[in-house]
């Protein structure tokens, strides 16, 4: 059945050191389009394949990081009824009125127990894609200006309390357990991927002291020949990459790991299987989590558990 | 949020000329593992990386062509809740009992306007893809056996009130129309294509002056370089294809289609992008259905509306 | 030990119907860059990745076809040795001065037995390829303008005395037999492919009732991908495809034919394995001729034979 | 014209700690074809798509590291010729007999001053890569057993005295140079790529403390898909992963560098561009070595400079 509830993945609104270095950034290497500027300094970006006016969006601050991420939903009818169930289920919803981010309607905003602020909206302008619906092209120049990722896809997020985020994914919005992977004791999640579609995951998270903290936001290629030209384009403007190309055994997608102007990392992701609810979810023992991060390699890397935004 | 609903195409049922020809075919050429033979001389297919028993079933008859395809739901709920709603609009349901098919649980099973019949059912035997659901590995040798195919993935059928069939899809099983080619009168519908998920598409149907007819059955591979390893293994087989590697405009997909030792065309179908609710459909016009169809000709071949099976 | 004698193919002279019109689609959809424009109204392109000024020249004629295809040899004492074997084999050979090609050397010019003009020339303008020789990325954005082929690679050429050809590749000017296609008597050549390197052909040849036809001038790709993105910029330009993307049975490449405005018919090819003088020929027979040229349908087309400029 | 002198690598002969250990390893794994074993205890392999008996020799001894690396050179005249050669420059030569290995004609053996032994030879047996001469098919089910590389390609020798190896190899046996990396002084060469035919490399050479050192035997994928497959094998074959899927600047190729049981560093390499005699060498600067070895980390790691056997 055509999807309902909670759609995707829908912006991410991340905190740069420096805006016109990253506008530069996420514009000209990532290949993001510059949709709007609001009053508020935040500079809004959209993928050349999505048709909403914006998925990426970012402001200026003395610290890195992930401000909020949002999440569309299916309808104005949908929003309402999650918004009532996350304060049945004791979270406490705050509303950004419609305008407050450009284009965007209404949004339901909450934190859940990592420190994340998390969002759901059910209006944004389509803007297209640069096609007519009417007998379109396969893609367009748009998708070879710099990287050029599909859309932004996921993100991943540091904190301490992932038990409690997942009982909310879960209970309340309707989002399924993909892939896990189990601290040393076998039993404590690590790592949980959930999924409130068929994408072998729409929003990850990873055990950590801090609480609040984004490891990756995630854009979508469709090809890992295209993952090669991602990383070739990192290294021809002198991007750091973390690691990559190469497999993670979670989900089976393949990665470039890279960061920011700012310290933040990003993430371009290539694959991943098809999920439905009848599958039985993924485990990753502790003793093999290397293979589930970093597949080729077989072990994470210092930075993995370590730095984040 | 997680698919509810019918959830996937799940089983294709398809009548071959020669029995152990077509086994050879399937098993080795194409790559699926056989994984059962009823007293009803069927034989039953999965593709290597789906877990459920059977995607694919194969039986002799004297005309080649589809016996029926089948959808899996989302649990027996759904499947009772469907029944029932088929029945309200006024479809007449017919049940085949758990085990009619091999490891399959109770079948829905009713005929479409354009005379098909469709399945639905909620339950089939979990055997796995050959790989643990702890710790598993990216792929398994069966990926390079034959052609290999990932999933059986959707099917064109042909007949005459695709409308009717449309109304049905959309109405009660809470498909959605995702893309469309119109007649020279810019109106009638020559083709659409249906998803029931996040798919490009789940089915597709094409008016066509005869009923019940399959024009293609296809399965997921993952790569542009999986579609030409694929069209190699075709040649090194002696496989009849009826054209590609190429892409279709509709859905983007890249493609080769492919005649079975009986006459079926088979489709190997890579690529696809994801569709949402908040998506509008993409009209092909009638002069431009070459370009839907065949993308890079831009043009139909004198097969693709003629031979069907 | 490095190549002496005839290094590669150097430049082909095209005959083009109308001159802007073909100029727009070499430049903009096939990506050649423009170097030049001689007195003689002769326009110049390289193709990105290429070092000399120019490898492919067209000039507004009454009919379209080739002018002359040149090859460039290892220094002016080649060029001389050449001229004289030449001469001592029979071959009458003409003295083009240097710069009657723009940034071109002295050529040596001469008919070979089908009636196509061969050149040879040793030198042309060194212009770069965007890149420096002093810590050079992998590529540069004009790898993504147009089809962009890394380089121009060899012609296909037709006329009757095909076995006349060989004998003067062969003997005078050291290129060697990769593969031939036989005629139904197992005995006479239909088609040759030479090298004059470890490349799987610098040139080749088809038996055809006309002298000095051209089958092709082929540019050169560097993998799968780039071939479907070369075939999705063809239809996006409304360029007339002849075939593909699919693979050669000889040489093992993968292909695209297609027309030019005048229909002259130019190809993209990938791959192709690296020949070495310790090598058997290959032999396709009649019965094969099919998989030769077009390895997924094992079949020609009708045009194969018959349609060249 | 076609190649003359030194053709190609013909043969690398590397010792190994646990002999069926690493011939499950080359076998199994790497998917090399075993050919033979001879009385001294060397097992013998070749490429699925090598037409000689064999391009890769172990033997089991108490340390790791290369014993010889040999060229197959045109014909006996050849071996003749550059053996005086040889002599005439100084370079004392050796004749091992003809069968002395498996199914190989009279080696020329001499050391370069980097300490290493490097034979030439005119024969090997041609034992075909499993497909006819006449009407082949693309490719064999060998292709797909394990890595599955399609030949040797080259190897990188470390070693003091690599300007003298330079020498020999350019004025007595007929290379030239491709690429090279400067020092810190930017005069003295840090490493050389040369060619003897128009592969970017068909050797190459780093400056080390130590003489006689192997850093990588190299073989050829022939697509970057291809080189993401062998990543994966080597993952679930639980090998030990340097560095990769990653990119050379050096040549463009796309690399994996890894380990055999035995510590000896293997290399998976594909593309690279044609070399060709009128071409200028690159030259990388101390200051960009690492994009010149890592293109996208754009730095060296540890281990490239010190681990070697």
């Amino acid at each position: 059945m055509a999807m309902t509830g909670v759609l995707r993945p829908g912006h991410a609104v991340v905190r740069v050191l420096d805006l016109e270095e990253s506008v530069d950034f996420y514009g000209r290497v990532m290949g993001l389009k510059e949709t709007g500027r609001d009053k508020n300094g935040r500079v809004y970006f959209k993928c050349w394949d999505e048709r909403d006016h914006n998925s990426f969006v970012i402001r200026k601050a003395d610290r890195a990081g992930l401000d909020a991420f949002g999440f569309k939903v299916r309808d104005k009818a949908t929003l309402e009824k999650l918004d009532s169930d996350l304060k049945a289920y004791g979270v406490a919803t705050e509303r950004m009125p419609a305008g407050e981010m450009l284009e965007t309607g209404e949004r339901v905003r909450f934190q859940v127990p990592t420190g994340h602020i998390i969002e759901l909206y059910a209006d944004k302008k389509d803007v297209g894609n640069g096609m007519p619906y009417v007998n379109p092209e396969a893609w367009t120049p748009d998708a070879e200006k710099g990287i050029a990722p599909i859309r932004m896809d996921h993100c991943l997020i540091y904190g301490g309390d992932i038990d409690g985020n997942r009982k909310i994914f879960e209970e309340v919005l309707g989002f399924s357990l993909v892939e896990r992977v189990k601290l040393e004791d076998g039993v404590t999640d690590l790592a949980t991927w959930l999924t409130c579609s068929t994408k072998a995951h729409d929003i990850a998270m990873v055990r950590h002291a801090e609480d609040g903290k984004l490891h990756h936001v995630s854009f979508l290629l469709d090809s890992w020949e295209r993952v090669l030209r991602a990383a070739d384009l990192m290294s021809m403007n002198r991007v750091s990459i973390d690691i990559g190309p190469t497999r993670h055994g979670v989900t089976r997608g393949t990665t470039i790991y890279f960061f920011d102007p700012s310290g933040n990392r990003m993430e371009t992701f290539c694959g991943g299987y098809q999920w439905y609810p009848d599958m039985q979810p993924v485990t990753w023992t502790w003793d093999e989590v290397g293979a589930g991060v970093f597949y080729h390699d077989r072990k994470l890397n210092e930075r993995f558990l370590s730095v984040v935004t």
